[in-house]
């Protein structure tokens, strides 16, 4: 039986790239951040180190083996028919843990101190949250869930809103969850049909069925909070008639607290994400499930897509995180385990650790290309996302906005895609026993699977990237990031990075540029399906030349040093501009040739 | 909850695979296939599809949710200190479905009419026990494992082994495994240190641990015979110290059937592969252990090696298996499901299957493609083992051994990492109902990522592609290679293939011709670091050029027909040359640069 690795974020790595390479206390200078300094960054980080390690990491495994269940016993999927409260049971450790997690202040650390949280910049929020995630995913995931749904009652609500729900969740005394999913509209938020009914009261009578809600109920807290899509009655089709309620599992009823009508009808039996359940919900169905508009009529999308970026962002850190894990889980074993001999080695010679096999350190030295890359890229995205926010030039703002914009799907896909690989090399790394259930690099396989699904989907990204993101504003966002890409080959060039990596960045830029103006003119052209059909080569491309820019900029900041950390990041660059940047041109051309294989081919023809 | 798609495999593509592409018939001219023709194959084919279809892939599900069990509760990898029979509890289907395949003949298929045997050509075998594989891999599992035994024992057996164990295996009364892996000495052979003392009874006393033993114990046939190699008291070190031995679970005793001293000391909790235990079994706790030599003594691993290809063309097979009912399980969900509309579409326009996007059109012909051409490859792979074994003429023989040799590791390794990423696709398809254990993706997904792993993992074949056999007689089985493409591209140009398509998979081949000249004059000039440093990158790009020349000979063989599936081929054949082709030539770039980022960094540095 393994234990989990100690180590879940490289340390080193988040300070390089906080302190060196992203350069988080030049954000002091904002006045949001006025307060903070490496004094406040180091002990928050520091706190969710500690968190992530002793209270989370010990839970993981128990949490995995045991997820939630269905209090009346009954088949997966099936219809319910009485109701009751608390129905689902999550693992009894869990309570524990999340009393841990709201006295740390997990839930509002990046929240302004006006409403009791930190203030602190998602550039810091993100790493810290890594060492979360890292250690347990799902247990962390109620937090994220709560965060993110009080956020949008924060941003949206009324007083009383805030009050009632956003204080206590921010507090931890409840959680929340983001109900969107409906079953038969998956993807497609244009198709809900959860029906909002206005009273004269000021609330809304909600009906309808919702499906993967995560966190959608348990027994640790005092209240659960839906942050619900549905459509007034008579509101337009598709996704411009949605609005947004704040949907109680409890309501007051004069001094009383009673149920509102929403009831558990299902429990997903998830491959992974295991401490926290995924629900099919049915609101309404006594017809006196309560809800409360946030934000206009009709503008429940937008005020959802305002979260949009950070959500998409924190589940490239959980992907990272995810795939970093199993990385420094896999560096130990390749340590430990002895087994085989040097290439020419005679029979007799003494066995050696698997990490002095050259192919074993390259399936290290690639997760660790991919691991220390997603990190890098999330935590640039991040710090465009504090700018966008909170510089106080509108000209700062508006172009962090736009390369934020660019850089999310990039950021939730490349760790999620690419993480899922690094898991599968972790499990390799381990061998037979890798495929057991004694070791947990299988698990954490299993987890990162869910990344490149929700919160969009990998294809959906790869559409939002190329289709929206890349040409808005005739391209500005590409050009913007053609400019930062520029400016950090120049200066690690000029920090004694070796000039034909840098050169080969430029070029991976300039081929990536030449294809979305390819692209764009032929959608300009009228051709939207030529210009989309390869999209998702299209953010394989740019994620691999992205991720490049990564490496210069990580490698800028350490290059000429001699300790370890420092030569691993060399070697790791290297590896990286060598094995990825090539790809690059191919992929590339083939976007830009109009290949239509799968584009022509009927559906009936899949035989 | 979903059923098992009803379609395992394609016959259509097995039909074009076996009858066009491999020209199966041509085999009936050789001695041995003398008595076959189309009207034998036929028949046992739609045996292998009932059987797959009615018999194994009903119990599938059942198997993958209920593994088997010690029946003494302890611990997994826990010490046993009790000795007991039948340890093992399998799910209690198995015995029914053991009974169908022994009774269909399963075992015995493509050995010799001698011995019990069809006398198939093991290209027909293999596309027969494709259908077996997809229904249910492990509970074939026992088929293939007896079958794989039994044959060693054919092979190296005296009379007396033959009757007592190798006859009831090939009628399925006894079930046979393979002991090979140790648990300090994992895939390194070389440390094994299972003993083996003679007697003066002709008998060996066998003592030590194998672990990852599949199929080492359960209760529905009347014996099991391991295949263990041991050392041999006084033996030599490394591999050319070790002996086969038989070893049953049962000896006979007078007139009495007695245990023969192995015992089952752990159950591994596999994530895949549910319905066959994989066991760490201990030989000789009780000093009577009975072990007879199967061999010449110190040749173990040369007897064994002599079965190699097969079973790892059978790895390979369960592999493209595994990836082709996910595959076509996608395909159905695809066309199931409605979900969103086109590009552009009106949010009141009506919603469209799944299968109407097309980056989802772009992940099913991207599975089919890497399904289809695996299965070509395992069958031009078969047919060179075929070719080598019973062709009358000696240059045919060699040529072909040469040829199997070289495909060999590509065969296994090619259907395994890219069903992986073919079976993670077919999960991702089914979007967020693909992460529940309520649709069968996930178990597939499971089941193939051992096929990296077991009979040799990925680095290691690897090595043994480009380190042995793309070496072996001064490149000849390269060019023997090369000469059969050539002759493939020839033909696909008459036949009307794409002049550009043609010329690509040429350009393709000289790339890795190329390559394998420069690393061989690596390796002779003494660096052979060098020459193996990138050996899985070298597979990769040769099983991408290797591939390519499938879908020629497939494309080839349906040009201008009309009917969906021919047109689903060509739509196949186009989207891999387009996307994989264009990746050769980076690859080789980087194999033959002496980019050397993992191999100098030391283990140190992994942090």
């Amino acid at each position: 039986m393994s234990v989990p690795s100690q180590k879940l974020v490289s340390d080193e790595l988040v300070n390089l790239l906080l302190y060196r390479v992203l350069d988080v206390e030049a954000l002091t200078a904002l006045p949001a951040f006025a307060d903070h300094g490496r004094d406040t960054f180091d002990p928050w980080l520091a706190t969710c180190r500690r968190l992530g390690g002793e209270v989370l990491a010990p839970t993981y495994a128990a949490m995995d083996a045991s997820p939630p269940t269905l209090e009346s016993r009954r088949t997966p999927w099936e219809e319910r028919d009485e109701r009751d409260e608390a129905s689902v049971r999550v693992h009894p450790e869990m309570a524990t843990v999340w009393e841990a997690l709201a006295k740390a202040g997990v839930v509002a650390a990046s929240r302004p101190f006006a409403v009791g949280g930190q203030q602190l910049p998602l550039t810091v929020a993100t790493f810290a949250t890594a060492y979360l995630m890292a250690g347990n995913l799902s247990a962390y995931g109620f937090a994220g869930l709560t965060a993110g749904a009080a956020h949008l009652i924060e941003a949206f609500g009324d007083e009383h809103l805030k009050e009632t729900y956003m204080r206590p969740m921010y507090e931890g005394r409840m959680t929340g969850t983001m109900a969107l999913t409906e079953p038969q509209a998956g993807s497609s938020l244009a198709d809900i049909v959860t029906s909002a009914r206005p009273t004269p009261e000021g609330h809304y009578l909600l009906r309808g069925a919702k499906i993967f809600i995560s966190g959608g109920d348990h027994g640790f807290a005092e209240n659960i909070v839906h942050l619900v899509l549905a459509r007034i009655e008579g509101a337009p089709p598709g996704t411009k008639g949605l609005s947004l309620f704040v949907v109680p599992k409890l309501r007051a009823d004069g001094d009383k607290v009673i149920a509102n009508d929403v009831t558990v009808t299902g429990l997903i039996h998830k491959i992974g994400w295991r401490g926290i359940p995924s629900l099919a919900l049915s609101f309404g169905d006594a017809d006196d499930c309560r809800g409360w508009l946030v934000g206009p009529p009709n503008a429940g999308l937008r005020c959802m897509f305002q979260m949009m970026n950070e959500a998409r962002i924190m589940i490239g850190v959980n992907a990272a995180a995810t795939a970093s894990v199993a990385y420094h889980a896999a560096v130990d074993y390749a340590r430990a385990r002895v087994q085989g001999r040097p290439l020419g080695a005679p029979p007799t010679a003494p066995p050696v650790p698997l990490i002095e096999h050259p192919d074993v350190r390259r399936m290290l030295l690639r997760q660790k290309a991919i691991v220390d890359a997603s990190f890098c890229l999330l935590g640039v995205t991040a710090r465009y996302a504090d700018l966008a926010e909170h510089s106080p030039d509108a000209l700062v703002r508006a172009r962090s906005q736009q390369l934020l914009d660019l850089l999310t799907p990039i950021a939730k896909t490349f760790p999620a895609e690419r993480g899922f690989e690094a898991n599968a090399l972790a499990l390799q790394v381990h061998g037979g026993y890798g495929y057991s259930s004694e070791y947990l690099p299988e698990a954490w396989l299993r987890d990162q699977k869910l990344n490149s699904i929700h919160e969009g989907t990998t294809g959906i990204q790869s559409l939002d990237l190329l289709g929206r993101k890349a040409m808005a504003g005739a391209g500005a966002a590409m050009l913007a990031l053609a400019e930062d890409v520029g400016h950090d080959c120049a200066s690690a060039e000029a920090a004694g990075v070796a000039k034909e990596r840098v050169l080969a960045v430029r070029a991976g830029l300039a081929q990536v540029l030449d294809l979305t103006r390819v692209l764009g003119e032929r959608g300009a052209g009228g051709d939207l399906e030529g210009m989309l059909a390869h999209a998702t080569d299209y953010l394989d491309a740019l994620g691999v030349v992205v991720t490049s820019w990564m490496w210069l900029k990580m490698e800028a900041a350490v290059v000429g040093r001699e300790d370890p950390f420092a030569r691993g990041m060399v070697q790791a660059s290297a590896y990286w501009l060598a094995t990825e940047l090539p790809r690059v041109e191919p992929l590339a051309r083939l976007c830009a040739s109009g290949e239509r294989s799968f584009v022509d081919c009927r559906g009936e023809w899949f035989l």
